[in-house]
């Protein structure tokens, strides 16, 4: 069940509304990488993680997200509260929709569930959500660096700082799984080419070697080649005149 | 500059086609944790990141994705070529929009770039990829699980361990610049909170401790209370009435 | 602040699993009538209303609503325990994706902002607060009668009543702005056509008068004519030859 | 059967073209509150409605909002013409699109039928439309504020005002059906909760009373408590490691 | 301004509801290839097309497009009259989200604009109509295939043959412009890389020679080449070490 | 299966690095008439085409338009690289996801698979795929125009020309399909209203005859009405009361 506290987790105090730059803060309110991703998707998480453990830290942080968002909103709220006083050229959006915060990202795209990467697997899970504070964590840094006052970048810095707290237990729980490091998981056991490492991309000077396709961990395929055959088609009958007319002949190479 | 070759990377035979199994399929042609999402996210952070080796890595990776995309473009291409055949309930998508693979998942919903996960940093950028590849790999088990023929599970066994291996690269690269059990990344510093866990869930007998918020790596607040104070409202006289009519007193708990 | 108890507000006691249903219920957790987009549109409104009455009143519903979405992802999380089991025609979602709730409607859609109603002004707001209630209950009527136990018809009866509840709750504070039934609002005033009622569609015996289109609040225009005339075309010289070739004369009717 | 006159309803007069403008009309063509929500939403809900004088009252407005939306796709004609002259920040949409209305919002998001709200039962259709028109209301007031010239201002007087009188026809309708000030509607009857108000959202001096909470209508729950107990996880012994390793006890508050 | 008949175009006479067909039927409707698509997009070309007699033509289809869309609704209405009674799998839609049309595709798939196809030039414009012709009427075969009732074959009979007239006269409009048969188009010239045909997919016996790719329109490229050269990374010092630490060679292949 | 060469397929060489243009040509690198869309469509249409021959040129021109892409992603990477020096209004979307392409439209809103129009039948393929020309064509003719660097413009040139070059190969293959002037395709007959062409949209002088509604090919019918007939509604009788009370008479016209 959830409850409510009317005062937020940590201070939000603008000094100068700028409504430009609460265009750029809706990336974390309605954006991919925003506090309502990261909320939503390690809540809905919680829902099918069996370990006990592993789900109590998914609410616990799900709920932190959440009052993060409210921050980001109250951030929002302040920098659009004069909104008509300002011929900021992004002022459109809360000119037409009106102040405050809106389910949309710096470029008013809407929200969409499409950013929640989850389900069937805590290790995937667990992957997905220090990922998730990755990139959470990547556009308050962008953010600190543009904002305007130093009220906002005091609590964006607090809210990049706890994306990197997430990421380090996230990481400890991952790693309680012995899944950390190991790139393994799941039941079904991979088949003989899973050190293999394919050179499908090749120029001058640029095939470079490093630890992600040496030995011993991987085996370099330098020139790679299809191992798969050509397929012959199964031909409908009915669909239009299946040789073109103007052909006379198969090309060569 | 992309080149193509028509044999396939790895065999695909379909026993006998399955047009049920096809649309089970899309979820890796059109689906979120699909191959498009897989080679498309590499691919374009290869653009992006600065440093030579870990760019040709994702080059490298995101052709090979691209080939497993024609790989299961493949498998539905054959498990739907007798669709007029089958009574399976789950032909009409076939029926209505013709046999072979179709940019949509399972659900039919239409392949999104909100799946793709990237942007501005190579942490963050290799961390959404051991994501991408936990989710797909996820999604290939079930997929081997259902699979209705050997032909079927020997190619969708070849993507799930390829997956594996590419999660091992990312997991090299990660490491190779310090950041696979560093939660740390970025030139902003955290402020002083980034130790604290908040216990924002509780329920009796169900606030588990564990490595994610024991000592020494995390400071554990039982009893998180709201540090930001309420936030006063900037009152637009122009608006509808702000004090409602029928309001008699304030509320007490 | 966001907090969490770990009980739910009201008793999910599922007693035989069905995946089919567990389908049809996820039309509430993220669906378009669903409990996710009334919570985010309560609270997000509840940024920008100025009157703290109603201000604090949207919270309140919202964080009802929050705890209602977790009582639908209980019960899609208990329908689909068994999954594996079941051959239920609609499994496929949860076999390929896990058990438990995910973010998208019955029909695999992923949920997305453009279903959350709000801005600007309150009137507005508890308007669409009210539509939304009504189509909260209406799915919910249609998720009680298809209900395969009376664990679940216990459950949604109880959701189905809040959504009347807040209904209420929303009239009265439309009423108290003295907004429930009286059509004007906001500070731009009508223009002189404000009572017509133009009849655009016609058919034998199909022009029904009422309430909504008699005198004295209307004035009924059985015949309505363009007012508008013509709208001469600007030219622009550079587009590919203003007058097609084939045109030999203006047509007459 | 549709028919159309190529004048237009009302007269469109744009004195001098303005592309930043046209820019923020473009929400109302293709924008969520837009005149193509609502045509679409009132004419699909005919279809299912089955009092005939209320399918007839939504067809009749249905064919004035496609009126409309006509209106203000040739004002945006008109705010474009000559766009290549303008140098103004948001003409791009319309360099590289060209001049004229396209199915997108005022941020440039594709027009989706997530916006409609409509199914099932007259009374959730009337509510909805009720709500439409207030959102549609709203943004005609902003735009008429912003309106840069007097011909644009009168054309768009007129789209508010018939938004007005929609919404008295909508609440007349729904008043001869009863339910314009009943919250209640629908087969199934609510529980004994129907009268209860939750004070979930907390804070000192906060927690405000209105008729929307207080007796004879409701009764107020100063401290609500989760009634719905704890649910047992069904553990699934497949899954990876049901106990991390790392945990060694269970917390406490 | 629009006008509507309650009479439909041509008439629509199902004998037996069959909620499954109608779910098929949605294709036309909200789907992507449906007559919402295809009256917009004519609609919308009408306010940018300088020519008055092509914009007339537009403007005439359209309509006839909008009025199509009606009997494909009146269609779905009659196949859902009786879902109550049918325990088809595909009735959860209209079981959930009531009788008649809905915005969505036979997927379940909301409208959206991304469908349109418009913009800028007239030649354009016409291309991409005779395209969504072509899909509209490859659907409709496939309905027509599928339909369980002669009513229904008749009704979708007339719809397909109307694709084909529209074809047609888009053809004849492309033809008045000298567009139907000339690849070219507008204002900027071509290079002279125009007659090239890069064999970018290779096979053995799978390089075939056409009208497409012969001599004298056009010159056979058998082994494409990269001419771009390489690009320097520009790259920027701030980013997370450039140089990987585990990197110690260059690759060769 | 795909393989790559890191050099481009043309040059690309910007001189002066402008952010704003950049996010312009996001248009043809995630937008709908961009290379994506193209690349996409034509390799999903070669796993249904039966036509050996165009089938491969379906691969062939498919590879190529990846190559393209590759050459917009290079533009906008080379565009983006001083962002952090510019000022300029669009710099926002690079200066908070990073510099470089992402796959969004210049409006910043997200590729989708709705933009690809494919399925079934060559002949329907073929002209979806003269219509993703010309619209590719026409946005890089406004991308030329605007392009601030001769570099650019001959970049942008060549991806111009290109269209052209494909669009000449998809006439030259649908005219060995004898498919390029002839409207009519498929199995299913139409009926005898084939040739009719109905004057939908009417005002004083604007009804124009051209090639598309005149005799011999069309019969052109100046006042269309409707054949279909009223449509009796099924009342349901646990409708929400199917009379309402307001009504008191039956309108006439």
């Amino acid at each position: 069940m959830f409850f409510h506290r009317k005062e937020l987790m940590f201070p939000v105090k603008v000094e100068t509304p700028n409504a430009q730059f609460a265009r750029m803060l809706l990336e974390q309110f309605g954006g991919a990488t925003g506090e309502l991703t990261a909320a939503l998707q390690y809540w809905v998480q919680s829902f099918h993680v069996q370990q006990p453990g592993i789900r109590d830290m998914l609410q616990d942080i799900a709920f932190e997200e959440f009052s993060h968002l409210e921050m980001v909103g109250k951030l929002i709220e302040q920098h659009t509260a004069k909104v008509d006083e300002e011929a900021a050229y992004d002022s459109p959006l809360f000119k037409i929709r009106g102040i405050g915060p809106h389910l949309v990202d710096s470029e008013g795209q809407a929200w969409c569930a499409a950013y929640v990467n989850e389900g069937a697997n805590v290790v995937r899970d667990l992957r997905a959500n220090i990922a998730a504070e990755a990139g959470a964590r990547q556009t308050y840094e962008c953010l600190v660096k543009a904002a305007p006052d130093e009220g906002s970048k005091k609590a964006l810095t607090f809210l990049l700082t706890r994306e990197i707290s997430h990421t380090h237990m996230f990481m400890k729980a991952l790693d309680s799984l012995g899944k950390l490091t190991d790139p393994l998981f799941g039941t079904v056991a991979p088949d003989e080419t899973v050190n293999l490492y394919f050179n499908m991309s090749k120029g001058d000077g640029t095939d470079w070697r490093g630890p992600w396709n040496k030995e011993p961990d991987f085996n370099y395929i330098a020139q790679p080649k299809p191992e798969g055959g050509m397929m012959e088609k199964i031909v409908n009958p009915d669909d239009e005149k299946a040789k073109p007319r103007g052909v006379t002949e198969q090309g060569s190479r």
